[in-house]
């Protein structure tokens, strides 16, 4: 019933790891009556007196074992999270989770694990903390919940390709490591190359905007750097930008329309592709409007100072709190779970900004709320080299540092803007996690470096 | 028949730019008759007496503009890489390219450059060095034949995902910073973390065999960072590494086989997605034969001993031009542009490395060679704890710095391996560039840090 792996000392080929086609634990049911071989970790393990249910895991789900032969004392010992392999029979019932089970089971341990899990992997719930979760992530990732959010976030980038590919968009990738601190002075890390200062990428701004000379429509998903001191559920020190830019666009509302699309691709590849994700965690999928609303950002301190406590007009910037409220007002105005706010003020944003036509004050920017929390920035930028020289001018900077990005508005450049999408803020608001760490795998932050 | 752009100092929205339906170059005989309307860039402009050509350049590639005026001052004063829209009428013409062109056209400067290119984008030749190209590769990569490599590139890294999706395989991204230098200890660089000392990470290694205990099968196309002090063509010290991971597997050969899928998928996707890039650059692309060919490296220098002026035997490794004269015997036996070298020595393979079974010294490991260079590392790795605890005591390494990796084999791990892919490698070899810059956007390396 049982065969223990080989003690041998040194590492060997596995028994039971032979090119037997394998049938994962989501196909039993087109297999009932026939034998498999099932691979995966033993994730329950009940020994009652008549019967042992084994329940094995595998990257698509669960399947029920049974045991019937009255006494295997192999099994009492059998540790949750070893490594098995089960052939035995698919029978159905249709009291066994999925319908179907395994019977007339041989198991074999292909790998024993040599301590327990923090905590049971297989109860519904996680009763650890998020800083236990975080520090044991090569376990407690195993857990069905823990693991959930990353399927939707794998998802989630795959449709945001997408949805970009079929636009006529190109992938790009672009350094990381950049020679000054410049998009935004402060917050940014620094590091030693080759003898000589340098700092982490904040974003891929100034080259997907060069690329647009080339591409006309870029995208990267990558990883950018911020050193903020702030310690929040929603701040990382690295995280996973969505970036995309297109030229020959009117202003910022084409980038707008271009986010919408994009944004109803990601949940449709959520729903195809993490469709178990969604079940285990009982999620209700946004619908993205065919016109996401929106509000000026005049309108929307208009909107706060007449309907709350406080009178933000005047303020350069939203709260967190007024962007909860005004997420809580889409919904209930428009039914959106997501609404842009637009004409940010230009003095808040970075140099590129392209200015409101007529009202140089406010920008041809956008924010996209998403369920109460800032999820997407983006606009139109300058495409002129004469604007960017005065841009810089007005704001005391030289223009010096910014030569091999400037170089591409010497040469034509067409009007253009795009967007950056925050991937752990998107996964963490969609599936109700409370802190963007549930939706990152090795989160990095102030006091985080490991594992 | 031109109107020049508006000349207030302030930016505005641009004339020209209306939501009218634009037309790609590509896409015009599919238009003869109509009016339609181009935007892009002037690629080319040819004033004669009677005719002026006009060339524009788009995303998807070059449209032929014919201006019969006798005399059209505004076009002779026209820049190069000026932004323009053209409306006109496409009309067929068997001689020209494409077989249509644009007649009676309305052109529009969107926005005109500031400066010349630094030499002719539209000649068929880049007659500059390659630290020119680099320097000003805002301007530089709209040359079609430097922006191709980027072309197929990106189709590269789609077949590769698209490869993976279709064998269950999960996309991950990981943390870029790392406590410990642990991988390969030197050639790391060093940042300041928040006032503590870190370092990029020069793989995703332990965290893609982490995860294959969560998904069993991982992809991660991202950067990693080698500070290398070596000023090749072939190394850089940013470069995206494609890396794939599997769990449940036999033997690195299994890994082996995925790899032969993975790159089957990426030359597909060269073909269907960068067919315009391939034709531009007259490429023949490889054919990845069902089973790649092999050979051990104990027989691959048995034969360089036999058939080369050099005897390598005992040597550790293998040099670069005995990897180039593999190729060359692998192209003659088995008519392969791709050959595997398996078994190299484990002395000098990381200490993840599975052993061979019954013969230690070498290691369940291989490299693709790709037309005469190493593309691609991978293997089987160690999956039993007590198998780490030993491979690191034989390195007289302690276990406290893997705390976090080593983890994940505590717990149960089934057998697994992987490999890497270097994407600009790949697409230097691809493209016949000598030299992986010409397939790296903005290169990273001990010199260069801009722009």
């Amino acid at each position: 019933m049982i065969s223990r792996p080989t003690t041998e000392a040194g590492p060997t080929t596995e028994a039971g790891t032979t090119a037997e086609a394998r049938t994962l634990a989501s196909e039993l049911p087109e297999h009932v009556g026939r034998t498999v071989v099932l691979r995966g970790w033993l994730h329950r393990s009940r020994v009652l007196k008549a019967v042992t249910f084994l329940v094995l895991r595998d990257r698509s789900g669960l399947a029920q074992v049974v045991v019937h032969d009255a006494c295997v004392p192999e099994l009492e010992g059998l540790a949750e999270e070893s490594v098995i392999e089960v052939s035995g029979t698919v029978t159905a019932n249709p009291k066994a989770p999925g319908g179907v089970e395994v019977t007339s089971p041989q198991v074999t341990v292909v790998s024993a694990p040599t301590a327990a899990p923090l905590f049971d992997l297989f109860r519904p719930t996680v009763p650890a903390s998020l800083p236990t979760v975080l520090d044991h992530a090569a376990v407690t990732l195993r857990h069905p919940r823990l693991r959930a959010p990353h399927a939707i976030s794998a998802a989630s980038v795959a449709g945001f390709r997408a949805a970009l590919d079929g636009l006529g968009f190109t992938e790009i990738h672009t350094p990381k490591v950049v020679a000054s601190a410049t998009e935004s002075g402060a917050n940014v890390f620094t590091l030693d190359w080759f003898g000589r200062p340098a700092y982490l990428a904040q974003s891929p701004q100034f080259f997907k905007q060069t690329m647009v000379g080339v591409f006309e429509r870029v995208y990267e998903t990558g990883p950018v750097f911020r050193a903020e001191p702030h310690d929040t559920a929603r701040h990382l020190a690295q995280y996973t930008s969505l970036d995309a830019e297109l030229g020959f666009i009117t202003d910022h509302r084409e980038v707008m329309a271009v986010l919408g699309q994009v944004l109803a691709g990601m949940v449709a590849a959520v729903r195809e592709r993490a469709g178990e994700a969604c079940a285990l965690l009982e999620l209700e999928l946004p619908s993205v409007p065919e016109e996401i609303p929106e509000i000026h950002f005049e309108a929307a301190q208009e909107l706060l100072a007449a309907h709350t406590d406080e009178d933000p007009r005047g303020e350069p910037d939203l709260a967190p709190a007024h962007e909860r409220w005004l997420s809580a007002w889409a919904l209930r105005e428009y039914g959106s779970e997501f609404l842009f706010v637009t004409g940010y003020p230009t003095a808040k944003r970075p140099f590129y900004t392209h200015p409101e036509p007529g009202r140089p004050q406010f920008a041809n920017s956008f924010d996209l709320l998403f369920r109460g929390l800032e999820l997407v920035t983006g606009g139109q930028r300058l495409h002129r080299y004469e604007d960017y020289l005065a841009a810089l001018a007005a704001r005391g900077e030289s223009p010096e540092p910014y030569a091999g990005y400037l170089d591409a508005f010497r040469h034509g450049m067409p009007p253009h803007g795009g967007f950056a999408l925050g991937l752990e803020r998107w996964t963490a608001r969609l599936t109700g996690a409370d802190n963007v760490r549930l939706a990152t795998l090795f989160p990095r932050d102030l006091h985080r470096l490991t594992p």
